[in-house]
């Protein structure tokens, strides 16, 4: 892309940066937040974060020498400023897209890039082995870890801190304190972060885009070398009226220190430099500092926000009133039932304005339940409370992050027969979150689970009944996982809710050359491809699978017994998945009917379009025509 | 069993424990202990921690009303005096074995048991739920949870801490603090708790077994009311020079408390029922408090404990000197390696005993890395030391706790292509330990992450090889899984390390009529079924798939295209095992040749003999035998 506009950007390098001069700073401070806000407004992105660290992104870069010292940004979508100083600026119009210029830390783009991510906290424990790694080979390279406030209530990141302030290594972290995780955070660490927020002590962050740069007065002010500057320093912010958290972990604590003032900030990291053991430093930032509509933003709304008019931030898509996100399908369902049910809570870690639970929130505030980034502790706080059918706990999780929490799903709920209700949000492609996003790994390793049901309407008004039945019609001793995609559908509250008996399937079109076992929309992506011309002298049947598990064995053993062929279909992955089970069906019962699945194959996938990723791994509309041409050769 | 020896044991409720007296209280307390030291000498079992909660079990039963009341007790290995106090006494005679009495809090078996585990750090997340439910059912009952200073290191305990601690619903944590999980503990968070311990004001354990009952007098000393005893107890072991880590998160903190002084405990608890919001309840206790061979045992060895001779604390076990448990095999073999490269390390979370780790943490202090119950960190941990191919990280890791590190392995490890290697402890059943503890998920889980390799060698030598050329002679972007069951097997040290190619299969036997796919020891039971005189017509192949995953295609190309019958036979789940990604295989390249599989039925295994729930599950010799013959019929 053009960077004329952007002439700082356009020729910046980090030698040069190390040479600016306050002015200079300045200057490519706002350059940088023009870039953010303008250039990405076609594309959007994760601006909030990312205008958040512009000063913080090039404080570490001046007074670190990367990639000999090391950066590791927790979750990684706060990493653009960097990308930009390391010479990436020119690649921000493929941001997010097929073979772009990644939303994420990426190690094959840069040298800079040491450590990858896409889920939340993950950092310290990386970097953590880092440290042990230079301990050994006697290097003395700094490492520094970038956390916010959201992600340190992720328990690996407290299990990380527990090692570090027993290993007492080097270890710069710095809490990037913008008091939000996606939207607001909660818990109790993060009232104590607060409340160390308040320190008298602390200089106040300066309203406003000009930096409060004022080294020279600083200077003259503290006096002598440069020991003692940062002794002053030290005394200046070091929080001395008692212990925080970090220091009963034995982690150093240094803060609050404004993310926003350049030398507060470079005068506080070469301090923390000069430690040899774990430091932290507590850096408050404003999201979406300096651009107004992402700065007083307190929903999240700019934490990663789609296309948007740089005038006015105002998001550009069109309203379609007919259609509603999937996860409002969920939560509006929830709604109404919760009206009439005073047991139903809803449970979500970090995520209640991506699973829309915002209204849920607003009319039932006693029965919501954020428990912070901590998605072990919610699956299992669910099951506590589901205990003796005390409460009817639905969890809203995010397919991919669903992983952290197998275990408690197994070992908690299921194996407890305990009655809970799993919305599994964002199954099949993420689009440009990439390969860290994709849900598609959650069917095969939910299989794995005895007593789980698993469901997946074919469209928002068999979900609906779905929703219902698990929480009332079903077998209240066994948790359901109700399964949806991200983006819309059509949507209309149905007047009542329709019994679906319990692992039934729904033969949807009648047929003899070819059969097809499919769910959620690849139901009428089947229909739609029975339908066509080139398909009018072939003869298929379609089945909704919506039980994913467990099956419908009595259909299942008729369709072995009388179908020709059967052709299975997933945005998922092939091993353990849903065709592997209607493989482990037939050998179990000696079919020999032909199973050709389609499934995504054993590797990464990677950012982009979903119709590019399902394209590619043989799961779109053409995979599916080609499976059926082939059955009938 | 005959409980005439132990006449309160026998006629033992809760209505009696609470009325009696000081001196019954010792009576009992002496002989429950003496119960669990010689009952259990013929079958072993957790002895030390529960001799640690005498006095913490009956004061629990006396200050509060279980079932009304809920004891969440972490991990539940520690419930034996719970089992002993609610009628269960008569059935230890059948403790761990198949159909007999659970090691662990089991629900089915009384009301008193609440809340199952096996996994630690589980409790908080669980009785966090239940105090939901009581608050909207607004209900007053108590929620108490037991969790030992070990397991407070867990990721999800921590993230429950802080959920508490946001919530402030009545709930008291009791913080078992023996300073041990199984082995001695590590972590920041133990060295904190470690600190809390010597505070000035805590009266000092007693020594010996009577109990220090001085009620009277102390309350003399006390004076006046119910109120103001509270008051003075808090006073007396509130620590007050500063903050703890559990007050920085917004939880009372009241201790040490002695553990043993049932008198301390008593009144503590009631203090604690009295507060109307989240306290911690630091209780110093002593592992194996009473039986001297236990409670000087710093190794962990009394921790859990097969049949040992009462009299000196032996183990009854004669040592077979070529025999070496399994986790042996693979720390020598580690050790030797390590000799030699300075860049492997070793990375336990909190398993230095189970997975033989001592001597390499003798012969190699700075490279071994307890980083406690912490399985989510020490995957990323690992991973982090091994960027730039920096340091050979080996994780050992038990099979059924690898289940919480799953979406590390996925996201942080083989997606960032490190090279770390991680041996899977205790795959198969694990006999006593049940339904929590089998390794039987791992198979399913691993398949589906790209880039894994997983490896099961036949023997140990062949363990051997394969430990060696995961570290040195296979791709060094990406990460290795060997796997190996509990128990034991010969050993002997190779002279050198032969190469095996990378993915592939070994012939172990040639045969036309059936072929079996098979790794770890069903390679020498196939063998051993081949060898029987039953079999001396049947013409059997068998193959060692050593590499679950990659496959050898190049040799199951050619069993599907020239041989007549396959069974394959694994200690694993069904859903998506090996036998599954089989029939992926044949799917994928249209092979018609019949697969039959053996593998573990989809339903939670109970405790017992191996064999018998090998034969149960139909993965016996006596399956695979019919297996044959009903293959070639």
């Amino acid at each position: 892309m053009d960077l004329t506009k952007y002439p700082l950007i356009e020729n910046i390098s980090i030698a040069k940066l190390k040479q600016f001069d306050e002015e200079k700073l300045v200057e490519f401070s706002a350059e940088v937040r023009a870039f953010l806000t303008i250039e990405l407004s076609t594309l959007g992105g994760h601006i909030g974060p990312n205008l958040g660290v512009v000063e913080l992104t090039i404080a570490l870069f001046r007074v670190f020498n990367s990639p000999k010292d090391s950066f590791f940004w927790d979750i990684g979508h706060q990493c653009y400023v960097q990308k930009i100083i390391t010479g990436r600026a020119d690649k921000f119009d493929t941001l997010r897209q097929y073979e772009g210029l990644s939303g994420f830390v990426k190690r094959q783009e840069s040298e800079h890039d040491i450590w990858e991510a896409g889920h939340a906290s993950t950092s310290l424990s990386g970097a953590c082995g880092l440290s042990v790694q230079q301990h050994l080979k006697g290097l003395q390279n700094h490492i520094i870890s970038i956390i916010g406030d959201g992600a340190l209530s992720g328990g690996m990141a407290l299990e990380a801190l527990n090692h570090i302030g027993d290993l007492e290594l080097p270890h710069i972290i710095i809490l990037n304190d913008n008091n939000m995780s996606i939207s607001r955070n909660v818990g109790a660490l993060s009232k104590h972060i607060n409340g160390l927020r308040i320190n008298p002590k602390y200089v106040k962050v300066k309203k406003g885009t000009k930096l409060a740069l004022s080294k020279i007065h600083l200077e003259k002010h503290l006096g002598g070398t440069i020991r003692n500057v940062k002794n002053m320093v030290k005394k200046m912010i070091l929080k001395d009226d008692g212990h925080t958290f970090f220091e009963t972990m034995n982690i150093e604590y240094l803060g609050p220190i404004d993310g926003h003032n350049l030398e507060q900030l470079e005068h506080a990291l070469e301090h923390a430099k000069s430690r040899k053991r774990p430091i932290l430093l507590h850096v408050l930032t404003i999201k979406g500092k300096g651009y107004m509509p992402a700065e007083h933003d307190d929903t999240g709304l700019w934490h990663g926000i789609g296309p948007y008019s740089y005038e006015n931030g105002k998001k550009n898509r069109k309203k379609n009133r007919s259609l509603r996100q999937w996860s409002s399908v969920i939560s509006e369902t929830l709604e109404r039932l919760a009206q009439k049910d005073d047991n139903i809570i809803a449970i979500t870690p970090a995520m209640i304005k991506g699973s829309k639970l915002t209204f849920f929130a607003e009319k039932f505030p006693n029965r919501i339940f954020d428990v912070g980034i901590a998605e072990e502790h919610a699956m299992t706080f669910a099951a506590g409370s589901a205990l003796n059918n005390g409460l009817r706990p639905f969890i809203a999780i995010y397919s991919t992050f669903l992983q952290r929490a197998y275990d408690q799903l197994l070992h908690d709920v299921a194996r407890q027969n305990l009655h809970i209700i799993i919305g599994i949000d964002r199954c099949g492609f993420a689009g440009g979150d990439g390969e860290t996003h994709h849900g598609i790994y959650d069917i095969s390793l939910m299989r794995t689970i005895p007593n789980l049901t698993i469901m997946m309407g074919k469209d928002a008004v068999e979900t609906q009944y779905l929703l219902y039945n698990a929480f009332y019609n079903y077998p209240q001793n066994r948790p359901y996982a109700i399964r949806y995609p991200r983006g819309y559908t059509d949507f209309e509250y149905v007047s009542s809710f329709l019994e679906i008996a319990h692992g039934s399937w729904e033969i949807v079109k009648l047929g003899t050359d070819v059969t097809i076992l499919c769910f959620g929309s690849n139901v009428q992506m089947a229909e739609e491809i029975a339908a066509t011309s080139a398909m009018q002298y072939v003869s298929i049947k379609i089945v909704n699978a919506r039980f994913i598990k467990p099956f419908d064995e009595k259909m299942l053993h008729q369709i072995f017994q009388l179908d020709k062929k059967i052709i299975t279909i997933e945005e998922g992955i092939r091993a353990g998945g849903f065709g592997s089970g209607i493989l482990e069906f037939k050998s179990e019962h000696n079919y020999t009917t032909p199973v050709k699945i389609l499934a995504i194959p054993d590797e990464y996938i990677e950012q982009g379009d979903n119709k590019i990723l399902r394209k590619n791994a043989k799961i779109d509309e053409n995979a599916l025509y080609k499976a059926i041409m082939n059955s009938i050769l």
